[in-house]
């Protein structure tokens, strides 16, 4: 059963590429979109009024971490996730698998599901699909996602194959379990967002046909959107693009396709190109507090001796605060003084950058343009770093 | 010579409590007024535009840090320091002694000045009372500092004379650099900001006859405003405050006193009864980083395990962003997990607070009913700490 709150519209396409919008409980997410990263129920760096500021429509929580600190049941008691951050906007969480088998010591995946110490502080826990679902409702986030198995970069075709298979398995447990959470039949359980929507993942590796039987079987079991996950977990970006090119195709038209865990700016722009509307990452917000800055005229490494006397904004055709306010002097200063202000600042402009890029992606599969801008956009970051 | 810049008008005053402004070449401050610490350039986990929300019309930078990083020479050459961090509004720079007293590494005094190690790289480095005034004319400050001699509490009487001795001939020496910058006879130093003021320290110790000489022989030398240095370094409080009234007394009503590195909230309105018009310290923003937050109700440690579940606002009486958006819950939380949003979200409460109190006491002169404001707010800070 789908949730009656989601409603996925596709506006227009060009080429492949597609503009649309989906809404949610907590409000309307144009897509193509980025999701920033709130790991612990924060942004880092950011303030919530930050991420409106920026146009963030939606972010992302991670279920593993949320689940250990402070625990799904102290923000149920908070009403849920929305309430507990103050962040009334559209919220996604994963359901913790890809931490687990990130994060997490000693872990034992069986067909019931994984069990794990916290990296916090080494206790036990057992995560299934069925608890997966069970947190996610707690948290309460506007789109949940089903419990996988993540497999490894390279894996056999044979252990693909066998994952993939466990996977679809788990996606039919997180689906009834959701079923009976609607239908109030697991009441020890606070749902906290009723009109929460689910998503399936696609896994199967980089075996196209596992992909395409894998796609096949998740969108049978019907959920309100389609992630294809398992993708940029280190193999070659040519191959990334393919196999997401070939899944995306597979999937219903009419619901929204999400790539987990992608990528730089130009993995955006070649991701919409291949039919992708949702995207995450930590990257704009990780690279920040290292310094790693993303400019329309290229990377920028704000640590490099080349900026500590140079008086220009960070980007000259960015709009945000830190660019409208401060010099790479400046900024350059704040890294190698190691201020806090460092961090809020870059971050600042680089998710400013992702959700433009979002933006000017949006502009331009609506005047059918796309392919054009994607060329342009290609060759601007493709240049050399201006600290190479 | 005074500088031509700077003017302050005494308004109005209410027993020894004084409420004022005084002129800058980068705007006007109401006095009384808190300056936040702006260390290396930047207000800790603050970016210049929080610190314009909360109404800071003053920071204060280190001449010490800025000057061994990234330098003064630098800075001067990116137009100031005003310009360099992207503060538009008024700047004091202390003169670096107090840090080359509590920061540096080997240090060798003598009367022509102060030899050191840099506690970043262990480089050598000569602070003179004249090269203290050609560092802040580079920095290019609204108020400059004189550079003097750091007492260590407790001292003998022997070695508080003899201090304060030295700090009057440096003083001096001080002084006239100034003028000699103002008269462009010393072509090698950049000055950013020609209508910087200067403030002379009075020192002494906690020996009140000392003081009284020291007060007097500073004020005969001439400067725009006066400091009270070498409180607040660990003696009692009751110390403190009869040594800074006896003081404040002895300086000229028409001139702004300024009280070093002080203090609690409650040291604030205690010392603007007794004859002060600005403050500076480390406080608020050092304490936020720590979970220690003030509010109207008292002081809160947000570590406490008893705010887990506490989803009243930090402070139900201040309107700053934190109380008006964030759970207590939420703000421990973030602490607990440690994200960098809870430095940025306790220390613009804890500034706001700071910030709010020169408020309260700047109307409560203008209504002349200080002392019963006095009386309130003491009663209502020295309740028993919430989670104690």
């Amino acid at each position: 059963m789908s949730s009656p709150s989601f409603r996925f519209t596709l506006t227009s396409t060009d080429g492949a590429a597609r503009l649309g919008q989906f809404e949610t409980p907590h409000g309307v997410v144009q897509t193509p979109a980025f999701m920033p990263v709130g790991t612990q129920g924060s942004v880092k760096a950011m303030r919530q009024d930050d991420l409106e500021v920026l146009g963030a429509s939606i972010i992302l929580g991670n279920t593993y971490h949320l689940y250990l600190r402070p625990g799904h049941e102290l923000i149920a008691r908070r009403g849920g996730l929305h309430s507990f951050i103050g962040w009334n906007r559209p919220i996604l969480t994963d359901s913790g698998g890809f931490q687990v088998f990130s994060l997490a010591e000693r872990r034992t995946i069986t067909e019931q599901g994984a069990e794990f110490r916290s990296h916090l502080d080494g206790s036990r826990h057992m995560l299934t699909p069925e608890r997966a679902v069970d947190i996610q409702a707690s948290l309460g986030s506007d789109i949940a996602m089903a419990f996988d198995e993540c497999l490894a970069y390279p894996s056999s075709r044979e252990a693909a194959a066998r994952s993939m298979a466990m996977s679809l398995r788990w996606a039919r447990r997180c689906r009834e379990r959701l079923d009976q959470l609607r239908a109030g039949d697991v009441p020890e359980v606070t749902v906290t967002n009723p009109g929460q929507a689910q998503f399936g993942i696609v896994q199967g590796g980089v075996f196209q046909d596992l992909r395409d039987e894998s796609a096949d079987a998740t969108v049978a079991i019907g959920f309100d959107g389609y992630a294809i996950g398992g993708l940029s977990v280190g193999e070659p970006n040519e191959l990334m693009y393919e196999v997401t090119a070939a899944t995306a195709r597979r999937l219903p038209a009419d619901q929204p396709r999400y790539l987990m865990g992608t990528g730089t700016p130009e993995d955006l722009v070649e991701s919409v190109a291949r039919g992708i509307d949702m995207f995450d990452c930590v990257m704009p917000t990780r690279n920040a507090r290292n310094g790693q800055l993303f400019t329309s005229q290229g990377r920028v490494n704000i640590r490099n001796a080349r900026y500590a006397e140079d008086d220009r904004p960070l980007d000259p055709r960015c709009g945000c605060y830190t660019c409208r306010r401060h010099s790479r002097a400046y900024l350059r200063h704040l890294y190698m003084a190691g201020e806090m202000s460092a961090a809020a600042l870059n971050t600042l402009h680089n998710l400013s950058f992702y959700l433009d890029t979002m933006q000017r992606i949006r502009d331009a599969i609506a005047f059918r343009n796309f392919d054009t801008f994607r060329q342009e956009f290609l060759r601007s970051a493709s240049r050399l770093p201006l600290d190479s």
